[in-house]
C-alpha cells in the first residue's frame, strides 16, 4: 500500500495516502484493533454537522476567517452527504471520551478543506485540526454533543415515522375489525368475549403510549454539551458559544437545541440519554407483546389458535401448505431482546463516570444507535411484510366464540347463576355446546336462549 | 391454633379464627410458600383508597347502599390507617393477575364491613366480598389500578421529597464551596482547573435533571385501568365508572388520577411504570457517580485524593485515626446496582403479556417499590449522614491544584507553546513545581509568573 | 423502652436491654435506616458456623483458652438454632465489606458466651467481641466467608433437592406419557409428531443440565477467603489458621471446604458466587420455558390447546368451570424474572472491586440468596401443585394429531412429493381431514390411506 | 446489476448473476433489512464444517455418492477458507430458527458444487440444497449444532488464548513486583501494606479463576442437537446420523465433540450457551476491576494515586507531558459494560422457547460471539499495548507507604494500644509522620521505631 507520514505531539506515523486522516486517527486505528463495531455513520454526520455549526459561530465571533470557514463547512457538507463514509474506520472501542473520533473527525475535516482551498494535504496543513476546526473545543464537549444530537435526529427522522407507520396500519385494522366478536382470553384462558377491533386498539394504544413516552423525552435530549470544553468550566471557548451553536444546529437539523443549563451535568451524566432509552425499551416490551399475540393468533394452521391469517413470505415447509411462520414476528422478538439488553450496558456505562467526565460515551451511544436501528428497521418490516397483510380468520373466530363456555355470563340474570353453573358445568363434563347443555338441562326454550346469549352484548359497559 | 371455617365456591378452608382474611386468601397462603417477599404495605394502602373510592362511587351510581358503602369505607380506613396489617400475608410470588390480593382485600374489608354493621362475621357476612366490596370489578382492572395508585402516590409522597433534600444540601454546597479553586480530573487524569462549587453543581444538576425525568413520567402513571373489568370491554362495569373512581381518587389523595384511554392497554402493558422506572434508573446511574465521587474525594486519609471530608458515624479502625469509611456511599451505590437489576426485571416482565392480560403485575409492582423505598431511604441517609456534613478540605485542595502541571496552559500567551511545553516537561521530570521549572529555565521572573498563573482565571469561559 | 449504655471507640450508644448486640450494631441500626431488607437468617446461621470454626481453631493453635471457646461454640450453636434471630437486625444497605453485620455477630456471640460463662454482659464483658470473637480475623475475610459458605449449603441443602423433587417428577412422566402420540410445534406452527413422553423428557432434560450446570459451579465456591485478614496478606493471622479453619468447617458442615488459593483475589472478586448464580440463572430459564409449555399445553378448556390437564388450586372463576388459571406457572414464571434481573445486579456488583477490597458484598449475597430462595420455593410449590398433578387429555391429543396436515409426509414414498402436497393443499382449502382429501382425489384407498399414515412411525430415526 | 431467475417452492426470484445463493437466501436479504449486523463469519464457517461433517457421514452410510460427497466436501473448504465471505449475506433479524442461513449455506454448497462437478449452476442444479446438502437434516437441529461448534472453536482458538496472553503478563509481573511494599486499600482508604506483586497475584489469580470457570462450562457446550431434526424426534434421520458427525467433527477440528443426550432439550434449551457466557461475563466483571484498578494506580500524574506507570500510546495533551490517559482501560471497561448486557439478552432470550423450538437463536449466538470477541481482542490489545508495560513507580510507592499512618499497628505489642493510637491521632492532627509523632509524644527512642516499624512484617501470616 502506498502510505505517507503524518505528524502529531508524539511523532511520526504512516498513514495510506489515499485516506484524509491524519496521525491521531491512524494510532487509534492500530492501538484498538477490538471487535468489529465502527462509529456508527449517523454519529459521523452529526459530528460533521456539529463542526460546520462550530465554525460557522467561530467566524461571528471573529475568530475563524471566511476562507477557512467556507472550507470546513463544504467539507462538512460533503460528509454529511456520504463522500468520506471510508475516512472513519475507528472502534467503538477506543477512548472513552470518543477523542480520537473527535481527531479523525477534525483531521479529515482539516485536510479536505486544504484541499478546498487549493492546498495539497499531503504537503501542507492550511486548515490546522486542531487550531482550526477544533477550535474553542474539546473532545470532552463535543463527542457527547455529537450524541445528543445523533440521538435526537435519529429518534425523529427514523424511530418516529417507523413507529407512526405501524401506528397507521394498526389504526385501520381496529376499523376494520371493529365488528369481529370474539373469545378474550386471560391467564391463556378462556375468558369474556371482545371485539377483535379492540383487542387490535390495545395494540394501537401500547404504541401510542410509547411513542408518547418517547417524545416526552426529547426535551432534555436537546441540551448540548458544547461550551464546556475540557472539563465543564468552558475554558477557552467564548461565553456565547454554546448558545450560538445551539442556534446554529437548530438551523441546520431544523429541530431544537438548546445549551445545556450545567455543563459539569452535560459531560460526566447521560441521563438523557438513558432516559430516552427507557422509553424504547418500553417500546420493546410492547412490540414483544404484540409480536407474540400476533404468532400465537396466527398458530396452527390447524392445532393452534389460528384466529387470524398472516402474509406468507418466504416457504415454510415443501410438504405442510399453510405452515406459516411468523419470521417477521421473529426477528421483531429477538429485536426486543437485543434492546433489553442494551438498555442494561447504557444504565451500567451511564453510571461510571468520575469527577469531570464519563468515559463510556462510545458504548453507550453505540447501544443507543443499534436499539434505535433495530426497533425502526424491525418495525418497518414487520409492518410491511406483516402487520398490513393481517387479516381475520372469522370462520375460526366464531367458532372459537360460539365454542366458548363463559358465554354462560349472559344466562345469570335469567336463571340465576346456580343454574348457569350447572349449564356450563354439564357442557364442560359432556363436551357439548352450552345451548345444547341448557336445552337438555330444560332450563330455556332455543329462543329464549338465542334471545339472552348474544355475545355483543357483553363487550361493553352497560349503566 | 383457633380456626373457624370458611368457603369458596371449591369448598371448605380451615382459616386462622383471629384473622379477617377469608376462604381465598387462606388457599393462596398455603398455595405459595415461595420467600420471604410479601405484597408490599403501600400497595395494601393503595388498594384500600381504590376499594374506598369504588364503594363511593357505586353508592353514587345507586348500586351499593348507603349503609354498606359507610362500612365499607370505614373498612378501608381502617386499613389504610394500619389496623389490619397483619391481615395482608399473601406472598409476591402468587397468580400473576394479583386476584388473590384482590380477594384478600375483599375479604378483609367485607369482614371488617360486616363486624362494623354489627354482624359477626365468622357467622354471617353482612357484606359480601365479590358482590359489594369488589362490585362491577375484576382483579385484572382493580390491581393494575392499585399499581398505578401507589407508584403515583410513592414517587410524589417519598421519592421526591428525599430526592428535594439532597437537592438542597447540594444546593447550599455549591454556594459554600463556590470559590474553592481545585483540580479538574478528566479520564482520572489530571485535568484544568474549576472550583468545587462548579464541581457540586454537576451533582446538583444530576439530581435536578433526575426529578424533571421521573416527573416527566407522572402524567402517564396518573392512567386507571379500573373500568375495564376482566378483558378491558369494561362488562359488568357502568360506563361512568372508570371517570368517576378516578375523580374520587383524585379528591381522596390530593393527586391527579385519570381514566385510560383505552383499558386493552392498561390491563397488557406496564409501559407506563417501565417508564418512570427507567427514570428512576437514570437517577441510581446518577447516584452511583455521586457517591463514587464522593468516596473518591474523600479518599485517605494520606494515600488517597482527600480533597474533601465526610463525617465519621462508626469506628472506622480502632488503629487508624482518620480512617472514615465511606459507609453512606457504600449502601448508596449497592442500592443502584440493585435499581439497575430490578430495571431489567421491569422491562422483562413488562414484555411478557399474552393476550387481554399480564400476568407478572406483582412482580413488576414488588420491584418497582423496592427501588423506590431504597432509592428514597438511601438518599436520605446519605444526606443526613453524609452530604450535609462534607466539609472541603482546603489544605490539600490547595496543594494539589498548585502541585499540578496543567496550570502551564496559562503560559501559552505569553511564552509561547513551545517553551510552556519544556517548562512542563522539565517539572514533570524533576519533579518539580511549574514555576520552579520556569525559573530555572529563565522563561519567566517570579513576579511575572505569579501575574500569568491565575488558577481563578482558567475557570469560565472568555470572549 | 428499656436501654442500657454500650461503649465502642467513638463512645456511647443506648441499645435496648433485652437485646445482646453491643454499640456498634446498634449505630449501624440507626445509621442505615433503608429499605426492609435485613440480612438473610441463613447467613446469620453459616457467619455462626464459622465463627464456631474458628474459635476451634483458635484454641488449637493455642490462641484462645478451653473455657472461652467453649462459650463462644455454645453461643454460635444457639445462634444456628434459631434462639437469636432477633439480635440480628441489620440492614442489607450497610457498608459494603459486611463489616456492621460481622461486627452484630461478634457482639451477640461475645454476650451470650459472657453470660454462658456466668457473666452479666450488660456489666462485663468475659468475652471480647474483637478480641476474642473476632480473633486473627477481619469483617473483610470473615463476610466473604460467610457468603461462601451459605451459598454452598443452601446450594446442596436446598437448591439441589427442590430441582431433584422435579427431575423425579418429570421422569414419571416421562414414563407415563411414553406411549402417547402428539403433534409436534415449531415456531408456534403444527409440525411432526412426537409422543407426549419425548416432550416431557426435554424438560427433565432441561433439569439435568441445569443441575450438572450448577454443581459443575461448586468447587470454585468452596473456597474461602478466611486467614487473609484486612487486605488479603494475612496479617495477625496464623498461617495453618486458613486450612485449619476450612478443615473444621468442613466437619462442622458436612460438605467440603477448602482455603482460597491466592486471598486478594477472595476479598475482591467475587467470581465464584457469580458463576453459580449464572447457572441458576440458566435454571431459571429452563423453568421459565416449562412453565409456558405447561401452560400453553392446558391453555382452553376450549378455545387454547388443551392437550394437558393441570390441578386446580384455587377457584378460577364462580361462572367459567374449567377455567383452572395456571397460577403456579404464573408465580414460577415470575420467579424466573426476579433471579434475570437479579443476574444483572449479581455481575454489576461484582465489577466493582476497587483495590484490596470490593464493597458490594451485602447486596450480591442478598440477590444470591434471594433467587436461591425463590428459585427452591418455587420449584417446590410447583412440584407439589402443579406438575405432579399433571394429566394428558388424550382426546385433544388425539383429535388434533389426527386434524393435523403435517401427516402427509409420510405419503411422500407412496404417491410422490407433488401429489402429496395436492393432498394437504386441498385439505386445508376445504377444511377437511387429509384422508377425505384423499380419497376425494382418488390418489389412494383408504385401507392404503390407513397402512401409510401411521403416526407412531414418524417418532423416531429409522435407518 | 445482472440478475439470474431462481426458484423455489413459491415461485420465481431475481438473484444477483455473480452471487451462488439461490431464492431463499434473496427471499431473506429481502424481508429483512434490519440493521447491519450480518450473520458471524465464524458461524458460517463452522456450519461448513457441520456440512462436511454431515456430507461424509451421509457418504459413510451409504446415502450419499463418492462424487456429490467430494463436491460437496471441497465447497465446504472452500468456504472455511474465506472464499465466498460475501456470499452470505443474512442479516442476524431474521427467522428465529435460523432457517434462512441454514438455506443460504445449503444453496451457497449447492451451486458451486455443482461447478465443481463441472455442471453450470445457473442452469442446472447438478447437487441440490435440500436433498443433497441438507439430507437428514433440518435447520432446526442445524443451527443449535453450528453454534455449539462455533462456540466451542471460538472459546478455544481465541478466548482462552488471549486469557492465557494475560495471564503470562500478570504472572511476570507478580514476580517483578514481588518486593516492593505498598499501602494496601479498603473501602478506598488507607490500608495496612502488601507487595505490588501480592497486588498483581489477585489480578492473575482472577484472571485464572474465569478460565478455570470458563473451561468448565465447556463439556455441556459439546453437545451436538443434530440428529434430532425437524422437532426433536430424529425423523429422517439414521439412528447413527449424530454419533457419526459428531465424530467427523471432532476429527475435522480437532476437539470433541458429542451427540447430545437428548435432542428435544438440544433444540429447545439453550442452557449450556447461556452457561459459558455466565463465565464471561465473570471475566469481564474481573477484567473491570482490574482495568479499573490499573487506571486509578496510574491516575496523576501530580493529583492522582501514581504508583504505577503506563504506557503512553497516543497524546493525551499537547500542553500537559505526564497526561497519559489510561485509554486502553478505557476500551476493556466499555468491553465489560457491554459483555453484562448482552448476558442478559442472553438469558433472556434463553428463556423464550416454545414447545420444540426456541426461536432466539441468531440473536443468542450473536451476542455470544460479540461477547468472544471483544473480550478477546480487548485483552489482547490491553496486554499488548498496556499490560505489558506497567511499571512501578516505586518513588511515589515508597512516600505512600512511610506517609501512611497504618503502620502504627506495628507499634501495639510494644507501647500497647492506647499510646500507639495517640501517636497515630497526633500524626494525623498534626500532619506529620508516625515517627516524628513518637518522638514528639517521648514513646520510643528513633531507633527503637526504626527497629519496630518494618512494612515487611507486616505482609504475611504469622505464627
Amino acid at each position: 500500500m502506498d502510505y505517507r507520514v503524518e505528524h502529531d505531539t508524539m511523532g511520526e506515523v504512516k498513514v495510506p495516502n489515499d485516506k484524509y486522516w491524519g496521525a491521531q486517527t491512524q494510532r487509534s486505528f492500530e492501538n484498538f484493533k477490538i471487535g468489529i463495531e465502527k462509529m456508527p455513520k449517523t454519529l459521523v454526520y452529526a459530528f460533521a454537522n456539529l463542526k460546520k455549526a462550530l465554525a460557522i459561530t467561530n467566524n461571528k465571533l471573529g475568530k475563524l476567517d471566511d476562507e477557512k470557514m467556507g472550507a470546513i463547512t463544504q467539507a462538512c457538507d460533503e460528509i454529511i452527504a456520504g463522500k468520506f463514509d471510508d475516512n472513519f474506520p475507528l472502534a467503538v472501542w477506543q477512548t472513552g471520551s470518543g477523542t480520537q473520533s473527535n481527531m479523525n473527525m477534525n483531521e479529515v475535516i482539516a485536510n479536505r478543506a486544504t484541499e478546498i482551498m487549493g492546498g495539497n494535504f499531503r504537503k501542507e496543513k492550511l486548515v490546522h485540526p486542531n487550531d482550526h476546526v477544533n477550535m474553542s473545543q474539546s473532545s470532552n464537549d463535543t463527542f457527547p454533543t455529537a450524541m445528543s444530537i445523533v440521538s435526537v435526529l435519529e429518534v425523529e427522522n427514523k424511530l418516529i415515522p417507523a413507529l407512526n407507520e405501524l401506528i397507521k396500519t394498526f389504526g385501520e385494522k381496529v376499523k376494520k375489525f371493529e365488528s369481529i366478536i370474539k373469545i378474550g382470553r386471560t391467564h391463556l384462558q378462556d375468558a369474556t368475549p371482545l371485539t377483535l377491533g379492540q383487542e387490535f386498539s390495545g395494540y394501537l394504544s401500547m404504541l401510542q403510549h410509547s411513542k408518547e413516552q418517547i417524545e416526552a423525552t426529547l426535551p432534555m435530549l436537546r441540551e448540548l454539551a458544547i461550551g464546556g470544553t475540557a472539563v465543564g468550566t468552558g475554558l477557552n471557548a467564548h461565553p456565547q458559544l454554546s448558545e450560538k451553536v445551539s442556534e446554529e444546529l437548530t438551523k441546520l437539523t431544523k429541530t431544537k437545541f438548546v445549551s445545556s443549563p450545567n455543563k459539569f451535568h452535560a459531560l460526566t451524566s447521560h441521563d438523557a440519554i438513558n432516559f430516552t432509552h427507557g422509553a424504547m425499551k418500553g417500546l420493546a416490551a410492547n412490540l414483544m407483546k404484540i409480536a407474540n399475540d400476533v404468532r400465537w393468533l396466527s398458530s396452527g394452521p390447524r392445532c393452534g389458535l389460528g384466529e387470524i391469517l398472516i402474509p406468507e413470505n418466504e416457504p415454510g415447509s415443501s410438504i405442510m401448505p399453510g405452515k406459516v411462520n411468523p419470521t417477521q414476528c421473529e426477528s421483531l422478538t429477538m429485536v426486543a431482546v437485543q434492546v433489553m439488553g442494551n438498555d442494561a450496558t447504557i444504565g451500567f456505562a451511564a453510571s461510571q463516570g468520575n469527577f469531570e467526565l464519563n468515559v463510556f460515551k462510545p458504548v453507550i451511544i453505540y447501544n443507543f444507535l443499534q436499539s434505535l436501528d433495530l426497533l425502526a428497521d424491525g418495525m418497518h418490516s414487520f409492518n410491511i411484510h406483516c402487520a398490513e397483510g393481517i387479516e381475520a380468520n372469522e370462520e375460526k373466530i366464531d367458532y372459537n366464540l360460539h365454542n366458548s363456555l363463559m358465554l354462560v355470563t349472559a344466562l345469570n340474570p335469567h336463571i340465576g347463576y346456580e343454574k348457569a353453573a350447572k349449564v356450563a358445568k354439564n357442557a364442560h363434563k359432556k363436551g357439548i355446546s352450552l345451548k345444547e347443555s341448557c336445552l337438555e338441562l330444560g332450563f330455556l326454550s332455543e329462543a329464549d336462549f338465542d334471545k339472552f346469549v348474544v355475545p355483543a352484548n357483553m363487550i361493553a359497559p352497560k349503566a
